[in-house]
This record gives structure tokens, sequence and C-alpha cells, in this order.
């Protein structure tokens, strides 16, 4: 398996097709915009090398030998459990997300079971393509991105009704070799910058008529026509400073809009090229184990803003203890999370094809939690380390160095530990609740009201009626006609 | 196995040592107070011989054959997660809580692991003798009761400082052949009534020189000097009438205070006799499997409130659909708690004695949200329900048949259904939300100041601020001394 | 004014047209189902003749003298702040709700605004009729309850499209001296049988078409053709009982169904009879004013849940500091509601009839807390008064004085008190949160979701679009056709 | 009244002894770190020339003319309501804070009612110092910031614990004439770089033995010895640049670090200067009208953020009906603050000193939902605006306008409108909710851990007891002893 210096060395290599603030970012390993989420995601295969982390971070793969979880097939609940231990190990170890992995490796599960259904239904052959790409990306150890949502336009109509059928990524030829040609936009993409390759898939279901949206390919990150611009965050700016104001030099996110003009893609790495009534379902492959796999996710943030909380107390020379209650509050919104993403995992079903589904209704409650429970955790966390965190209410880390009047401020800033000590904890609590370690934990995997809507298409309203009635002896009442 | 008629037949052959209103109940069978409890517990027999319900109600015992799952030793993560499916089964059938027989499979199970820890530790023989008790238990199909809470007296002492002594129950005297004397009493003892036997924990953890307090043994529920007194509850009047003013037939609670007046305990039925240093664990191994499986309970009260508040929305002429939300939001509330048991059943761990230990954190947490959750749940199905079904603002089942005006009532009661059905699926909801059929859902198994205070103690506080710390590359900050 | 001993005698003075249980109540004053309110709306009288409670309970009218608040006209800010104080205080006085007498208050109050806009567009002579009937209800002080609520039938259908339509209450005749023939019921109406009169509104806003049902009218509560049946209570049965199972002597709340037999009103009495295009505007007179108030009602009855939590706390031996989060929350909810309702009063205007119309955005904001922050109350009353109370977990009155165990139980329920007086202050915490004293605070003057349909209607999204676009200098964008 | 181009004009005059990034800030006016908050601050010049705003925002001083309400005494509840309002349309005109107003709002009138006490009490002259001062504050309308919070240091210890007794504001020496010298700091002070002059409050109540630290008066904000440096927002680097990205250009915050090196203040400045008795009383003064009118601070904000949310759903295509049970929630949180500062207002008492004073529970209760109701409506906003504000996921201005691939970024942006436009309102929605508009009101005037300690100490804890025990006859139940 790679190493992390390897990795760094693989992206070096590759065409300098990313863009921030309208200029090329020439090395993404060094680029002050994306140096320290290519240095997160880099702690992945150097934390797949030590023997602690190897349980979780790696597997055996039924295709060649000992490899990346994140190139795995989920087999297992065991597999999907350790999948959300995995999640919120890397939050722990980068306070945030390194979703230009796990991304990828949902989207290669969904495809996995996907193509399989495909090929038993209509007699293709895009499994295979997916088993024998799979098998050299893992033999690669290549660093995958995951690409679903769509540009869409006006979300009243459907991608036909819109006056450019290019606002969702389409099929604009179909070559005799099986190629294809894709033109359009993929937008919010985690981790673009960092990866090897971008993993696409059907950003949602479509209906008869829309086949040239049904599709589904890898590509390398740098392809040709490909153009990759990374989004903004809050206080990016930072980034471009030296200082501790951006307090975390091994953890980052990107957000790209991949711009595909007229993309080719050759046959063995397209694995749907129109098969409209097999859309929804891949993408509800990729979200079961994404909507599970987020609540390690959001705990493993929230067990460093615990710590967080608990330092700045300290620095500001009160005991954690003192905020005993709060903390609670927010390990029982770390492990609600956490164990919600354990059940879902659990209560699933192997597919076919080998690929291990966890269970819809769970994991779209999670989601639901997911969208809300962290607010209240970013919000304890202000709550106990003061107003000098709330807004980062406290000045740069030039002046705080200021040969005027730097000594003062160092001076002032001084409570349970030295002033410069305080101030970095502050930037902490800032970056995880108000700067650029917050990640899109909302819309993140889609919203929370589409996971309502999914939880209402599986509650069981009717057998519930039923229990309700019988537990009372109550005759059947029917539902109203309008 | 036995069947409902068997079970019935058992227990009107037992000593009426049983009252309430002041009176004794001679037949708990047949007696207003306590024959929907009963009923409510013959449905496990009469489940348990059906094949639908068969793996979630039976199992294979390693002392025996096929056996009820409440007599039985939890051996494994699914061993455990149909414990959290069969509380949820149960509160679908009968509306409310079968206390009589969880409560005892925890206790079984608790002191299970820790007489084989008492045995490692002190050379005791008290794990053969639960072996053996449990072979006939599980041969007999008994319906088994659990006992913890004592009285306690005033909370601010500790039992040997209160006025009276007898305040928890204690071992008054320790026979020559191993036998034990108790006094005391054990309250809020759920499903005494409805139990052949009743198994005895310690409260708490006691310490050195409360020996007397550190005792465990199981008796019949009429065994000599033993009375039970059973509680009132909301609404309790009504089991004294006719009429559909009590809803539910088939389901009921009851909660009993026993009081031991010198009760002999025989040796092979005495499970812990003053082993002090053992009494924390024995709780602890309760707390763990009975605050995950809780939340299967309020799950499964849950649903067949969802199933409530649909059907009274349509009685009152209007689509469920009207209530999404609201009915989404009760949803996400059932597969949380029910999820979290789960969770804390699949990240739990194998007692060297056989017996699986669910996690503490997971469970704890659960229980937390087991104590709020269902409040807003409730409140929901009140909501959709409308003021009729809000405080039971109906008029009784008596005057809807009055000669004089019932048939006006009737009238205008009417809405999506006729006035009498419309009635009674408002009595379900105010049974289910502020009737008789709420369960002891934020004390029952302890508080939720309790689950905090665990929370608090397995939360990883000091691991969380390295986390922080490394994150962020800050020093180490030190808690201060006061 | 009366004296409580004068208005005891006004009722036993009224035909006795009020039934519960199948069964005429011959003296609603002494009858177990009903003297307890009677006795609660009697401690208004007691009040208004103390000094200390005179500016709350009394003012001056124009009509009269010193007069009953409750049969006066809200004429200023200053007068509405005085009626949210006054149901904090008769709540904190009885325990509960005594809106025998409220309702019909703030039905005086609607129809005073609305007759005088009749009157002004129609040249109707309704609004002298109101004053001359208030003068006289003054002078006799009587006690008024208010009718609104119709059964309405099938919800997805308007009154005329009902199978029958007598499913809201309408005028079947208008003879020749003006007054009318009324057939119909109205439903759960508080206090009847503690009232003289009632006042009847429209129940909802009627449509062209539909005036048979714009009726506005007052009659006393024993009128011929006027049957009260009284709507049973979580555990009502035991008013019937003797000892403190039923903990409260001195308040209670009774809701009636009102059936109408073609009951004859006169001309004098008749304050709408078909102007639909007021009735709207009717019931939202009444609404605003209420919706308001009732924020007094439900911190009034929190602060007696604050008393009795702290008490249960000492009553387990406990000091009440270590709940401080707890009963600080308690005491945020009461205010929230209290403070709501006196905001809403402040920002009203002045209708030209001289009656202060309260703002209605704040009043139905009111109105959505009061629906979910007492639930919060309570649970929390709940969880600070441990399981003894949360469902009521403690033996009848009847076994604590058992002769054969009765002193054991005594001896048991000792903690921080002797066991008798904890058991009534268990029994009082289950009366507050699941028991009589649970008032309909939830669908009360109206549905949550009926609240907040008004608040949709009153938000103000334009004017707020156009602060956001005029912030950030951003250019219209028009809001899509469908 | 002073025009906005005099107040910009009275900044220009002013010494440069403002810095950030650790350079001095030559002309507040125009510099890009606080010359969006200027602009803000002169809104409220520009809006008090208009005759629609002139009642909210003027008043008519006892001392002087006509006169911004910002210098007024607070004589009555009315005015107390007008400056609740007030706030609400400064936040409804800037979307942000102008705390360089409000905060030396407050304290003016704390200090107006507290000198009247201290020289009633001691004797002292300091009402008439202030009364002069304030008189020509008011004809020359000045900026004026307020100053309360203090370093503090190691938060367990008291000022003269600790290692540097500068780490409160004190006093160091005591001049012949009356002026005083102080040092030290005040820290995370609102508007001084957009204010003329800072009013200074001792930042919490002293004991005996601490009375340097018991000070009060007024400087101007480039008095000798006094350094403000600017502390950092989330995303202040986007003040440097052009574009779109910091979306507000009149409106914005600053919180400053006021670094006092031995500053002199003349004896007609001085309005506390030792007197520690006084102390708490001016720091209560100011805390009941401070968190009373940040209800309407938040509420709005709050309004801006329904209306960016409104215009984010239609930019996105959808109509904001969609939204409607969130949009009502958000209404319901802004009408809660805004109700509850009302509330505080009226139920306010007047000061002997002409000073009225909010209530202190209802100002408190009011914090408490300050520091929490408006992260819900910060997450509602997020919800409802879609992924592409969540954490502001868009592409930079820069990039939107890029000749490489700006056009393609543009094409695929649009929706509900075009593409520019509708990030733009992505754009203010990051602002608002993740960016430089978030003020400070979790911790701003005070934590809400300091506003549940306030609560507590005004909860009528013994009195509610006394009506539990009324309610239900129970006789007395004392505390226990620990």
């Amino acid at each position: 398996m790679r190493t992390a210096q390897e990795y760094r060395e693989s992206l070096q290599k590759m065409r300098p097709n990313v863009y921030k603030f309208g200029e090329p970012i020439g090395d993404v390993t060094t680029h002050p915009a994306t140096r320290r989420a290519v240095a997160g995601h880099a702690q992945i295969y150097d934390a797949a090398q030590r023997a602690e982390y190897q349980e979780i971070l790696t597997t055996l793969s039924s295709l060649s030998e000992r490899v990346s979880r994140y190139l795995s097939i989920i087999g297992s609940a065991d597999d999907m459990i350790l999948n959300v231990r995995m999640k919120r190990l890397m939050f722990n170890l980068t306070g945030t997300c390194t979703g230009g992995r796990c991304v990828g490796f949902n989207a290669i599960n969904s495809m996995w079971a996907s193509t399989y259904d495909m090929d038993h239904d209509l007699g293709t052959d895009y499994h295979p393509r997916v088993k024998k790409w799979l098998a050299s990306a893992q033999k690669e150890d290549i660093a995958l991105a995951g690409a679903l949502t769509d540009p869409k336009g006006d979300r009243s109509k459907r991608p036909l009704e819109q006056d450019d059928r290019d606002m969702s990524l389409r099929m604009t030829a179909k070559e005799g070799d099986g190629g294809i040609v894709v033109r359009g936009a993929k937008v919010m993409i985690a981790g673009a910058a960092e990866a090897n390759e971008v993993f696409v898939l059907p950003g949602t279901g479509y209906k008869e008529g829309e086949s040239e949206y049904a599709i589904s390919f890898v590509i390398p990150r740098d392809a040709q026509g490909l153009t990759v611009v990374e989004a903004r965050h809050p206080s990016d700016g930072r980034d471009l400073e030296s200082g501790f104001d951006n307090p975390v030099e091994l953890g980052g996110i990107t957000q790209g809009y991949l711009l595909f003009q007229d993309v080719h893609v050759p046959r063995e790495r397209v694995f749907m090229a129109g098969e409209w009534k097999h859309s929804l379902r891949a993408v509800l492959n990729f979200i079961a184990p994404y909507r599970s796999a987020i609540g390690g996710c959001v705990a493993g943030q929230g067990d460093v803003m615990v710590g967080a909380a608990a330092l700045m107390a300290r620095a500001n020379g009160l005991s954690e203890k003192v905020f005993r209650d709060k903390l609670v509050q927010m390990t029982v919104n770390n492990e609600t999370t956490f164990g919600l993403g354990i059940a879902a995992s659990v209560m699933g079903k192997l597919h076919p094809s080998g690929a291990w589904i966890p269970d819809a209704k769970l994991a779209n409650v999670n989601k639901v939690h997911v969208a809300t429970l962290p607010y209240e955790t970013k919000r304890l966390a202000q709550d106990i380390a003061g107003g000098i965190a709330e807004t980062g209410c406290l000045p740069s880390a030039q002046d705080i160095s200021s040969p005027i009047y730097g000594e003062l401020l160092q001076k002032y800033l001084k409570a349970g530990t030295d002033g410069e000590t305080r101030a970095k904890a502050a930037r902490l609590i800032e970056w995880l609740t108000i700067g650029e370690g917050v990640p899109g934990c909302m819309h993140g995997g889609g919203s929370p009201d589409g996971a309502r809507l999914m939880i209402n298409a599986l509650a069981e309203i009717e057998a519930n009626i039923k229990l309700a009635r019988k537990v009372a002896d109550i005759k059947e009442v029917s539902a109203p006609e309008k």
C-alpha cells in the first residue's frame, strides 16, 4: 500500500486543472488553498501503515490482498461498523472531513450492487468493468473522490424542462467502442483536489426520456476537458496567512465545482450509460451507507469539540467539571449519531452482489440527527469557551506578536495558561464552530428534508394503525378520499 | 413450554398475598385491578407458541431445550438485539409494559455474570445455584419478576445512617444451612402480581460495613412473610368500570410495594449474601442490558402512538398525510431509541460467564433519550388527535349510551367515522399519553440523572482533550487545582 | 359584589340540567364530580373581596361601579396586563383552570367590539343589547362561561356539506320579535357546571350561504332545551373517593358537552344572527386576548409545579438546590409564556368600541409556546420528583391507612418527611402532570397548528425579503409561478 | 443633530490609535477593516434625520432638545419599548450589530442611576458630572461606545489574587484635582473604532479591598495612552477583497481590545472612583436594559434571516411556501426574544433618578433565549438555503468573473434567477449564519450561565412551595441541612 509520500507524489504528477480565486493551483500539495486538505488525506495513508489503525483503515479484499478500506466492498455488518468507526477516527485525527475518499468509497459500493443488478436485468457487462477497475485501483491505492450533485438549475423543473439541458451532467454522445462523452457539471464535490480519480454517479433518479442523465463512470481527476474550481470556505483567507489563525495544519476541506467540457470516458470506465430505470436505486444504494457512516463523522468532530471545550475551560482557569452537564450533553449528541450509524449498519441486508446495504430507515433517521445535533454541540462548545471564541473575538496572530503592543495583548490574554496558548485554543473553537473546520453536515449526502421524505415513505403507518386498532379493539377507519 | 391457560392456572394456585385499595385480590387473573396486566403477560405465552414470533420470543438454552427468551442467558450481540426487538414486539401487542417478565430476565443475566465473578474471586458456589435454579425455571416456564428498588428513606443518607435500618432490604440472619432471612421492602416493582417468582438484586452498590444489604435471591411471589401492595395508576378507577373508558383489555401495568417481614430464603435460592464488593457490579450488569432494551420498549409504544394518532386523524375526517411532519418526528423518536438499543447491544462484550454485556456508554445515552423523547411523542400524538383526546375531554361510555342523551352525544361525536369508534380512538390516545398505558420510562431502570452521571464517568474527556491538542498543535494545559 | 356563599346559592337555585356518568347532578356545589371545580371558582369570589387581590380581580366599570374583572371591558394595555396576571393568580390559588369565567370574559370583549362594528356597518342595534345585558350581569356579578367549539363533524367538509347540518350550532328559526331558536351543540366547554350563564360565539369564520351558523348570544346555563353532559378527566374516578388521592379540594376543571335542542333565545340576548361577514372577526377578537392571557395560565400552573417539585425534593430528603438547573428551566418556561402574554397585551391596539385588542402575532406566538413548554415543565417536575410521582407509583390512600399493612407502607414511604406527607406531595405532582389538574393547554383556545397558520399569515415575508435584499444590495427575485 | 457626513468627519479628526493585523488604521472611515462598521453606524445618523424613523431613533431630552435616543435617559416603559424597537430597526438596516452606540447608551443609563444613589448615600457629586457631560454629548451628538469586560485572567481567582493586578482595569492614582489614572484593559469592546468616546463601567461587583477596580468614567476614544487593537472576525480576510464575497457594504462589527497605559481621566469625567459597594448595582443597572433590548437585536437579525432564506428559496427556483413551517418557526423565535424584551421593559420600575429599570427576571430569561434561539434560526436558514449556503460552498467572486471559466460557473449557478444574483444571496446567508454578520449574542452582555444564576436568585422557590402546599393542603417540609 501507498505511503503518504507516494500519495503526495501521485498528486504532483497530475495536470494542474484545479483553480481558486481565479488562479490555477500549480501543486496542490504545497499551495496554501489545498495543502492542509492534502495533509489531512495524507494522514489516512500514514495511519493505514500503523498497526494500531490497521483493523479500521484496511481490510482484505476478495480482489487482491490487504487494501485500504476506502477501496473495499462493504461485505457485512462488521465491515459497515468499521466504516462508521473509520469516519470517526479520521475526524478525530484531522478535526474535519476527508471527503476526498469517503464519497468515492460509497460510490464504489453503490455501483458494485447496481451494476450487478443491471447485468442481471439487462444482460450488460458493467459489473466486471467495476471489478476490473477496482482491482487496479486497490493495487495502486489511489485516492478516489465521488461526485453526485448536479447544478440542477431551477428546482421546480425537471432536467429537460430547464432552459439549458446541461444543468445536470449528461451524456452527449455514445461512441462506437462503448465510450461516452459527457458535458455539464458536478458541484460542491468534496476532495477533488486531493484525489487521483473521481467516481461519478447519477445525481437523482431519472425518468423515461431522461436517459442521457443516467450515467456513472470513473475518470482521472485531471482528465482532458475537466476543470475544477474550488469553492470558498468561511475564513479561508487565513489559508494564505502565516500564524495560528488557521489553527489546523494537518486537515482541511475542499469542495469543488467540476466543469465537464465534453469529457471522453473510455468503455472500461463506464458503469451506467442511459439505464435510467436503475438510476434511483444507484442513488439509494449510495445514500444508505453514506447516511449511516456520517453519524461517525459528526461524532468524530464532536469528540474534538468536547476536547477543545474542556481545554478552553482550563485555559480560562476553570476546571472542565464546572461544565459537566454541557459536556455530557455534547457526549450524548456524539454517541447518538455514532450509535444510530452502528444500528443502521447492523440492521442492513446483504445484496446478491455481496455488498452490504445498511437499513434505510435508520440511516435516514440518523441523517436528521446529523443535520441538527452538531449545531447544538457547536453552541455548547461556544457556551463553555466564552466570548473569546464565540465569534473569534481575539486579535490576529500578527497583532499578538506585534512589537508595539503584542506583549500587552499576551499579558491580558493570559488566564489558566499563557496568552498564546489560550489564543490558540480559542482559534480552534472558532475553527470548529464557525470557521474552516465546519463540514457540510446538513446538506452533505442530501438534505434533511429529503431524509424526512424517505422516513415518511419507509414509516409503516398502516401497520401501526393496525397495532393501535388491535390494542384497543377498534374497527377499521378508512382514510378520507381527499 | 407453557400455554397461556397454564400460566393463568399457575397464578390461581398461589397464595393471595396481593392487595389493592385496602383489600386482598383473590384471583389476579379475574380481579379488575390485575386482570388486564395478567392478560398482557399471557400474550407472551400465547405469542411464544406462534411460529411468526418464535425467533423473537424463544431461544435454545444451553441448559435445556427451547425456552422462553425471558428465561435465557443473553449470549451474544444477536441475542441482545432479539431482546430489544422482543420488547418492541410486546409493547406493540399490549400497548404497554410487560415488566413482570423483563426485569426478572435482566436480573438472571446480571447474576449469571456476578455469581461467576464471585465464585472466581471468593471461591463461593453461587453460580451453580443460579444454573440449577434457572434450569428448573426454564422447564416450568415461570413468569419471573425482578426487584431492585429499595425505599431508601432519606436520600441524603446512607442505609445505616437512616433512623431505621430497614429502609433498604437487608439480611437479618444467616442460617446454618446457608439460607438467609430478609426484612425491608422493594418498591415500585413491575409485574409482581403477574409473576410466579421474584428475583431480587441489591438496589445499589454498597460499601464496607453495609454487607447486610448486599443480597440477591429468588423467591416465590407468594412466599411466607411477603405482602404485595399494588400502587395506583392514573385513571385506574376505570379498571373497575365496564365500558371502553379503559380501552385496553389485553394489556396493563402493575407496580407493587413488596413488604418483606422476615422472609426465609433457602440456601439454593441465595445468590449473594453479604459480598458487598460485588454489589455495584451486579447493578451495572443489570443496567447495561436494561437501559439498552428499554429503547425497544418506548419505540414499541411509540409505534402504537403513531398508529393511534393516524387513526384519530382519520376518525376526525382528515387524512393522516396532513400530519406528515409530526408523524415523521414521532417515527424519528421511535427509531432513535430503538437504534441506540441496537447499537449498545452490538458494541457490547462477552463476559467470561458467557453473558453478553452491552456497551454501558451507549446504553446510558439511550436512557437519556428514553426519559425525554417519549414525552415529545406523546405531545405530538395529542397535537394530532385534537382537544377530544388531549385530556380525555369526552363524556364517559355510560353517557354515550345514556337513554336520555346518548344518541345526541353519538350524533355530535361523529366525524370521519361513527361517534363511538371516534370516542374509542380518543380514549386510546388518552390511555397512551395521560392514562393507564403510560409506563414509567423516565425513572424505570434508574433516573436520567443517574444515566448522565454514568455518561460523565464513561466520557473520555482527557482523550478528547488530547485529540483537540493534537489537531491544533496546542501544548498541554493542566486542570486547575480547585 | 357577590360573596362566595351567594355564588354557591345562585348555582343551587338552577335547574339540574348537568349530567355525568349517565346521572343528573343534583347540586353542583356538593356533588363529587363538580364540587371541586365550584370551589375553585368560588375562590374568585372570595379573593375579589380581599384587599390584596382587589387590583387584579376587580375594576371600575364604565357601566356601573366596581365590578369583577371577569365581567369588564378590557380598555387598555394595563387592563390586559392585569388580565394576564389574574390568570396566573387563579392558577396559583387553585392549581388549575377556572375556565368557567375566563372564556365568558373573552367572549364579552370579542362581541363588545364585533357588535360595535356590525352596528356601524349594518345599522343593527346589537351593541346596545350587549351593553344592557352586561350592566345587569355586572350588577348580579354572575359567573359566565363561554362557548365556541362546535362538534364540526367531518373536518374535511364545511358545515352544509356534512350529512347532518346540526354539526355546528345553528339558528333554526328567527322569531318575529327578533328572538332566535338554536339547535346543535357546543363541545368541551369549560366551566359550564360552575356558571350561571353561557356566552355563545360562532366557532369559526363562516362564508356566504352559511349564515345560519353565524350566531352569538347569551343564555342561562339552565335554559330550557339545554342539556350539559360533563366530560371525563384523567383519574376522575378519584373524585368519588375520600382520602388524598385527589389531592386538591379547592380547584378543578369541568368540560361539558352542551346539547341545544331547539333552545329559544330572546331578542335582547341575541348579539349576532346571521351576519356571517362578521363571524371571522368575532373569532379573531376572541383569540387575541385569549391566546395572550393563556400565557399567564400556564405560568401560574408552572409556579405550582416549581413549588411542588421543590417540595418533593425536600420530601425525598434532598435540597432543591440539587435540581437548580431544572428549576431554572421551569422558571424560564413560566416567564416565557407570561412575558409573551404581557408583550402581546402591550403591543395591542384600541378598537373604536373601546375594547383593547392585543397584538395577534405575539398572541399566536405565545399559543405555540403554551402548547409545548408546559410539557417540558411537567417532564422536569417528574424528573425531579422521582419514580414515586412519575406515574403515581404509590399505593392508594386506603392502602396507606390499611390496618393490616398501612403502618409498614408509611414506614417505607418516609424519607425527608413522614410517609403520608411525602405521599401527598407525590399525589400533587401526579395531579399536576398526569392527573386531573392538567388543563387543556394545547387545544384550548384553538390548536397550535391554527396558531402557526395565523403566524404565517401575519409574518411579513415580503418585507423581510426586502430587508435582506437591501442589506446585501441584491436585485428583486420573483417568486416562482407554481 | 449630526449628519452622517459630520459623523465621518468627526472620526477622521481623531488620533489614529486603532490597529489591526499589526498595522495602524489611518482613517477608520475608509480602511477596509473598519469602513463597513462605520457605514453601519453612519446609518443611524442618516436614519435619525428621516421622518419615518424619528420616533424610534430620537427623543426629547430633559437636558436639551431633540436628541439621539442613544444619548438619552430611558425614563419610562415606553422609552424602553422604543429602545427594543430601535435595536430591531438597526439590525434590520445593517444586518448586524451597531454595538458602538448601544453599549454606551446602556452605560449612561446605568451610571445615571448609580451616581444618583452614590450621591445620595455618600454625599458625592457624581450625578451632576454625568448630567453635565451628557448635555454636551447630546449637543455634539457623539457616537459613544461602552466598555465593561475586563481580561480577568485566571477565572478561578479574584483580581488581587492574580499574578498581575492589572488583569482588571484599575485606578493607579487619584490626583489632587479629583482626576484619576487608569491602567489595564477592556476587551472585546464593540464599536470602539466607530466611536468618538468610550464610557467605562466596572466589569463586575467588587468587594472590600478591591476599590481600585470600582471605577467608571468616560474618555475620548483617542485619549493619550489608549491603544485599540481590533479583533478578527470569521472571514474578515474578505474585508480586504473587492467583489461580493463580503456581501454587506453598509454594516459590520468591530470588537476591540482597549489597552490603557496609565490613561489620565479628568475629574469631570470620573463617575466612580473606588466606591466598591456601588459597583455591583452599576453592573445590574446595565444588565437589565441590555438583556431586554438584545431581544430586539436578535429579532432584527432574525427578520433579515427570514428574508434571506425566502429569497434564497426563490433563487433556487422554489416558492418560499415550501418552507412555511420553517419560516414560521424562525418567526416564532424572532418574536419570542422581541416579545420578552417588551415584557421586561413594561414590567420594570422607575428609579428615583428618573431612569427606568426593566424587570431583571424577564430580562435574564430573555438572555437565555437570546443565547439559544438564534442558533436554531441560523440552522433553519441554512436548511432552507441548501448546500450552497451552508458553509459558503460556492466559488469566489473572482472565480465567478474569471475570463477562463467564469461564464461556465454563472451558467451552472443559475436557477430561479441568474447565477450571480443567486451567488450573492448565498453569500448573504453565509454572512448571517457563519460569517462576518454573526454577532456575539451568546456572551455579549454576559453569558447565559450568568443569566441562569440570576434567574435562580430571582426565582421565588419558597413562595412557589407555599403555593403548592396550599393547593394540596400539605404541611411544611423543611429543607435538609446539607
